[in-house]
């Protein structure tokens, strides 16, 4: 509970319809997709203006506030979960798309916009944003560059990281700081919107951001690729890298994947197949044409049952509609769901796929897995019932086991969801001491008292 | 001077046949390629492990010494110029390529592998490694990330920081950190690597570095189009962009460039023309030769008075190789030589053009342009004498007006060569006090007695 007087120096700053203490508004804001006890927080607050959000973080800075900023609250580990007695900062009004550069092919947007709608509004003028996390209908672009949001066309096309020219960002005095350019090369002092891409609003809060669009590629092509092994399908995946073709997309998803998410869709999936992958080749039409005839070759010499090109664009935009609902899918089928984000070198995508199935069975677990199999990152996905204490000690077992695994594989513990605080215990096991040491330094200089999301990354001290 | 019983334990971490008190070798350490007061340092190790330069980071620290980094010393903007009184480690002899991953086609590497070698190497393995510097005939892969280097390919491919995947780094204390991984994607706690690079030495001292290779291109096309006016050849750069063709190179020579860098290499350039473009296509062969023909066309389009494709490769290493040699065919002209590195969007590159003739008249100075049109990064080079105070008066003002019409033209300080010794007066110009304070702020964090290659980036205390 924030003190009334406090209440209305936030009121004053953002204006009283901006500002939220009724208990029903505050669960709204307690909980994201990660699965985690919910939190309601002591205020939320909704600025207007770029100015408006300098002055919310100064005064919480002041007054020693937790300030957690949250866009669509999709973040699936928990980077989105406020403290009790601090304040959330929602971004929904922060939400014009200030420039889109044509000729200098780049976009200035504020954290609030949806990143659908920088992909539609960019290529309605010629241009392409290409990173698409799952979430991209609803998830803010705030939320993309705090997460370093990856998606289906992270293969070819690279992650939000690739495409943050410049941001500014709030410090915790609520001064801005600007860092990056509109040009597309930049060695102009410390990378500091590297460093922000990925924070997870623990260093400081973003304003603006400069992102990269690229052309739009000319020609594209999906394919379904069905196979009765899933140790056929992962292979698959590591023959194409080998062939030294770089699809857009090469998702992967296993029967208990298919089955709940054609079951949700009616997309026409198959759901007799062990697994299936998805792929789509984009560029020019000469190249695609090769591409996708190469790509068809490989899935058959590796023993794929049926290789068929989408019929069409509404086909293929129902697959891959299909296939971004499979955490809704696969979360209606049991009360609790743990969507896993195990990223290992791509050679090793067969090994991970052989161990999260022995796994399943060792913990008799239900575990659907899919997901960037061409970035060997995965998401196997637990469903289960929480309130099943043994079932849930189990699940906890078989996520740590996970994370050795991969880590055992030359991976890491997080592809593209991030640390937030279901993973933040496990960092050290990846990095060792001195890193997060280091972390913890940076962190401590950059936010002295403590009041940017804290517990994301780096544990309180 | 280092005192003998300092020296002695440096001897004792290193071996005594790597440590270095000579004058005559020190002042092989005192300067780089910007124009700039040689500074000899108090001593030059050369450690031939990881270990090795870890100690020697520990020791530096303790002792409160200064430690400037250097690898091939080709640096453009004085970061490899170290303090008197303080050490320099050189990278030479860390110069293993440690892995050349072909399944998940990354490269790991020792700071002081030249970028041309990696190239050669991985090629030679079927795959490609695109950061291309000028220098890359010599420098080296730990000051290509601590500079966030570019090249001629970074238009279609990125600069360095594109390509570091991960990397170790010693902190002060001598303890590695550890970041990034050798996965695709990783979004496992901060971004460390990415604010590595580019960092000029000031935060750590990079230990091995992780790289992303590609598939090489399956073809390219070197075109040559010649203009009789500066405007027309900058015109046609931004008319390529506007066509949303991306080529892997796009550069432009003015004419005091390209009779300077014919008269050094014969390479058989149009020594009559105002300007030319060298730009190159690739990709999938008919992607090749689509883009290759819409090139020639806006290149007619815009007034080239010839437009014609390399004969060979031959003729096309010929005249890459003759553009690399801008630098040294200028440098001779005259006894000093400063090379700019100007940034603006791209389609400001015809002001800046304009800009940069006028500049010259104003101030009776010989300016040559040439650079990475494509990326709106250019190099105008001043040849003068430095001995003449007042020529040498005209040309620091001359810079700092072309700093401000950068910054005029919403361009940046530096595109690829970094702020060093050179350009920090002026960040705060471009970023602002609260940033300045910002950077000022994490550096003390990371490196409490400033011992990090003092000065570079952030000005001292």
């Amino acid at each position: 509970m924030i003190a009334p007087a406090l209440q209305n120096e936030f009121a004053r700053l953002v204006g009283r319809e901006n500002v939220f203490d009724d208990a029903s508004d505050l669960l709204t804001y307690s909980y994201d997709a990660a699965l985690l006890p919910a939190q309601s927080p002591g205020l939320a607050l909704r600025p207007g203006t770029l100015e408006e959000l300098g002055r919310v973080v100064a005064l919480c800075n002041q007054e020693g506030l937790p300030l957690t900023i949250r866009g669509a609250g999709t973040n699936l580990s928990g980077g989105a979960i406020p403290e009790g007695k601090g304040v959330v900062v929602v971004t929904t009004a922060l939400n014009r798309i200030l420039e889109i550069n044509q000729a200098d092919m780049y976009a200035v947007v504020q954290p609030g916009v949806i990143n659908q709608r920088l992909f539609d509004t960019a290529l309605a003028q010629g241009l392409f944003y290409p990173p698409d996390p799952g979430s991209q209908a609803v998830s803010t672009l705030g939320g993309n560059v705090a997460e370093n949001s990856g998606g289906l066309r992270g293969l070819k096309y690279g992650v939000t990281r690739d495409y943050v020219m410049g941001l500014n960002f709030f410090d915790t005095e609520g001064q801005l700081v600007k860092t990056g350019s509109r040009t597309v090369k930049c060695a102009t002092g410390y990378n500091l919107a590297g460093l922000m891409v990925g924070s997870e609003g623990t260093l400081g809060v973003i304003g603006e951001i400069i992102l990269k669009l690229i052309p739009p590629p000319q020609a594209s092509r999906a394919l379904l690729a069905v196979f009765d092994s899933m140790e056929a399908a992962s292979q698959t995946v590591a023959a194409i890298i080998a062939a030294r073709i770089v699809p857009a997309t090469l998702e992967f998803l296993d029967n208990f994947t298919i089955r709940t998410v054609e079951d949700f869709s009616g997309a026409g999936l198959p759901v007799e197949a062990a697994a299936m992958l998805l792929i789509e080749v984009d560029g020019h039409p000469a190249q695609v044409a090769d591409e996708a005839a190469r790509v068809e070759d490989i899935c058959r010499a590796q023993g794929a049952t049926q290789v068929r090109p989408a019929k069409d664009a509404a086909e293929r935009d129902r697959i891959w509609t299909a296939r971004r609902s499979a955490i809704p899918a696969l979360a209606r089928l049991k009360p609790s769901v743990v969507l896993e984000d195990a990223t290992v070198p791509r050679s090793q995508v067969p090994a991970l796929v052989r161990f999260i199935r022995d796994l399943a069975a060792k913990h008799e677990l239900t575990i659907g897995t899919f997901g960037h199999a061409g970035d060997g990152n995965l998401h196997p996905t637990i469903v289960f019932d929480q309130r099943d204490e043994k079932q849930f000690a189990r699940v906890r077992e078989a996520v740590e086991e996970l994370f050795d695994k991969a880590l055992e594989l030359g991976g890491t513990l997080s592809g593209e969801h991030g640390l937030g605080l279901t993973k933040t215990r496990f960092l050290v096991k990846e990095v060792g001491p001195a890193t997060l040491a280091w972390a913890r330094r940076l962190k401590k200089a950059m936010d002295p008292k403590g009041i940017l999301n804290p517990g994301k990354i780096v544990e309180r001290d």
